[in-house]
């Protein structure tokens, strides 16, 4: 019988909760704002080019990318689309098999990259390293990989793209 | 002339927040999901319809319930129309000072909550609290309500709504 019984969050379990939801809405808008400011592009538009400034050859397969957007390859194109208007980014067929479609940075996307990555870590630093103990540092990279393997067990926790 | 130089992240602290970001990108789309699935509605309409179920008399000024959309009312008044629509929520000018508007959760709204708790609790516990520690979700709340107070010192963090 009480197995049937919903196990609601105790007042320790709510508290953690509310604190871990209302990072999780704040902290993505704000590293957007600070980007948005300064370089005039999004969050997510900066993890496309990071991304692709630190992969081999500056390239990355689309289908790679969209681990970026939670495996949404529609959401991606949408964004590689405007990177490319911007001539940042450009598409091509991947020659080792025409069924995959390469993105690939341009210089000036890599100039984008690192002309706009030290505004964004200095932003990082002071929103989520310097409010935070060394001790809660390792804890929070201990607790992200454990969620991450919750929510998706063959996933790679901790690589991040 | 060294103050000028980034203080680029070293490896613990690229590895916390690859760990971090990995979370943040995958845990509000995991909860979407089994919302959708078992639900049909998203995270974002369950915390709006959640929100006014605790609210006394079930009612909020849609300005505070705009937090849950990190301050966009925009945001907030696209969904609210939709649970409308489904005659879960209905707006109203508010009667002690007609420049805001109430949003109050009707009957069958409330219904929808109950209904759907259980299973959105049961899924916040199988991705966040079981695979934690005891010591690591306290320490999950410390961090959330530092990276939170970073973000908006004025804010309320932990209070989540």
């Amino acid at each position: 019988m009480e197995t049937d019984e919903p196990r609601w969050l105790d007042d320790d379990e709510r508290e953690a909760w509310l604190a871990l939801g209302s990072m999780v809405i704040r902290l993505p808008a704000a590293l957007d704002q600070q980007l948005q400011r300064d370089a005039g592009i999004s969050h997510f538009e900066y993890q496309v080019l990071a991304g692709l400034s630190m992969a081999a050859g500056r390239t990355l397969r689309m289908s790679d990318l969209a681990v970026l957007a939670d495996g949404s390859l529609s959401r991606l194109s949408h964004v590689v689309k405007r990177l490319e208007q911007r001539e940042w980014v450009y598409r091509t067929p991947d020659p080792e098999d025409g069924r995959y479609t390469l993105a690939v940075l341009t210089d000036a996307g890599y100039e984008k990259v690192v002309a706009t990555a030290p505004g964004h870590v200095a932003e990082v630093r002071r929103l989520v390293f310097d409010p935070l103990t060394r001790a809660q540092q390792r804890q929070l990279r201990e607790i992200g990989r454990r969620v991450s393997t919750a929510i998706d067990p063959d996933g790679c926790p901790g690589t991040g793209a």
